[in-house]
């Protein structure tokens, strides 16, 4: 099958090793990291054992990869409004688009560019580094949900699903797709913000009985915001979600690596539009409003401030 | 009439001075600054113009003070829970003891300590630093307002702003003390924490249309919670407040100021206790305790970081 990765950062250099090494015909998408891709090829280490994709058909420019089977996109979503344009050589008629990326309104964008039927939703739960041009280090090879935008899995979906276990990833269809969005967030926007908002790991947030406190208040709007949208979310589910962070010790959320590192955070997808669609319904979301306006200008600010 | 200063910062210094220079015999409770103000004498600056207290009766220790007739507090909130040990060899039978601190708490903090009777609030508007060791520069002089703690002013109530008044600093008294501090409140809650969790002066927080609706939300709030006891404000002070704010430009209030000097936050006084007391009467202030939350932490997390 033939397919082009679009955003090979951490994650899409793994999806895209795993799926080349499994016999695929894959093509990414590069920029920074294709002269030390195409002269060393595409390296991903993991526990001690470790992947080369050589040669590694690495393009900056989408009109020479050209049509695909399927474009799988890992971009970070701070690239959504420009991707569509840089991407349209890899979509053909055919062609099929998985969206990876965090956070609600992706999906969206793409039907909006390609066509509705094109475009196939999924979530990934993965640990991933880029340490250097080319070079990508996995903590945690985790799992992916493949889902339909709208509806239950179709033949498609199993199909793409299918495609990532020969590649050695766990992946499974999910029939609801808004649904395991929503539940994403019940733990990203809480904990990813407050994470930023007050520069700590989240054992730091689960250790003040204040921040606590506040994590599921804003769990608790955010499942009213899902549960607007006709998503139901148990309080079993937040608790789960409690007693995993309390186990994560010193976690560093990816929005925190970001930070620290001055690049962009996923505004929009992971606070933006889960806010407009909260207040669309008319669910009061107060904490959620408050924290978006926070982010958005330190995100703003912290740009590029240093290196 | 025999004065005691308690907290020689800025504030401290700048009404201990125009006190001593209008004829009373002032006393000031120093740290830090007393040898410099044994050598040199207390220097303010204002406007070109300065005013030197020299000889300058500086203490390091409240016994060698003595039973005082007013002592006037401007010692930062976050000194309260030691100060009446610190403080009580200057309290008297007679003694008043005048708190011109910011939030609430205070006036209680005192009484509880030394008798409900003794207490007089105020809240001064004013902007001062100190830029060396007994050397403070004030850029707004502004005026004072006094109060006692429940009811309308008293006797007592007039005399000590008749004595600011003599020492050239304007001064008025107030009928209802929890009301013009309440109203204090509605700036400094939204505009003075919002600056410091996003770092920004105020001409930023106007700029930015989803933080300048926070700070409108955050006023909503605190207006709720003055209502609760009592004191109604007009959505026409809320305007004032913003419009004010525009005309201020690139303004750090004070607490930003004492944030980027990793010095700690009058968090308890600002944030928390007006927290408490609404949810006492059961007022909705969801966004008031997710700023607190993230105050309280980025407060802790931030002193003595680096000077």
């Amino acid at each position: 099958m033939k397919i082009g990765i679009v955003g090979t950062g951490a994650l899409g250099s793994f999806y895209g090793a795993k799926l080349a090494l499994a016999g695929n015909d894959v093509h990414f998408l590069m920029r920074s990291d294709r002269e030390a891709a195409l002269r060393d090829g595409l390296k991903v280490t993991q526990e001690g054992t470790s992947l080369l994709v050589r040669p590694c058909q690495a393009y900056d420019n989408a009109a020479d990869i050209g049509p695909c089977d399927l474009v799988v996109v890992t971009a970070k979503t701070v690239a959504n409004p420009a991707l569509p344009a840089q991407m349209a050589p890899l979509v053909g008629e055919n062609t099929r688009i998985l969206t990876l990326q965090n956070g609600l309104g992706n999906v969206e964008c793409f039907q909006k560019a390609f066509g509705e039927g094109k475009v196939i939703g999924g979530l990934c739960f993965v640990a991933a580094t880029r340490v250097a041009p080319a070079v990508v280090e996995v903590y945690f090879t985790g799992s992916i949900r493949i889902a339909e935008p709208v509806g239950p899995a179709q033949p498609r979906t199993e199909e793409i699903a299918a495609l990532f276990r020969a590649a050695g990833i766990p992946c499974r269809t999910a029939d609801n797709f808004d649904a395991i969005l929503w539940k994403k967030l019940v733990w990203n926007i809480p904990f990813s913000g407050l994470s930023v908002a007050v520069r700590a790991t989240t054992d730091h947030i689960m250790a003040d009985a204040d921040l606590r406190s506040q994590v599921l208040a804003l769990m608790d709007e955010v499942r009213a915001a899902a549960s607007a949208y006709g998503h139901t979310i148990e309080d079993a589910f937040l608790q789960d979600q409690m007693t995993a962070t309390d186990k994560l010790g010193a976690y560093r959320p990816s929005a925190l690596v970001d930070f620290e590192k001055h690049r962009p955070l996923e505004i929009e997808s992971i606070w933006g539009e889960p806010l407009r669609r909260a207040q669309t319904r008319g669910v009061s979301v107060p904490r959620m409003a408050l924290l978006y306006a926070l982010l958005k200008r330190l995100s703003v600010a912290n740009i590029g401030i240093a290196k």
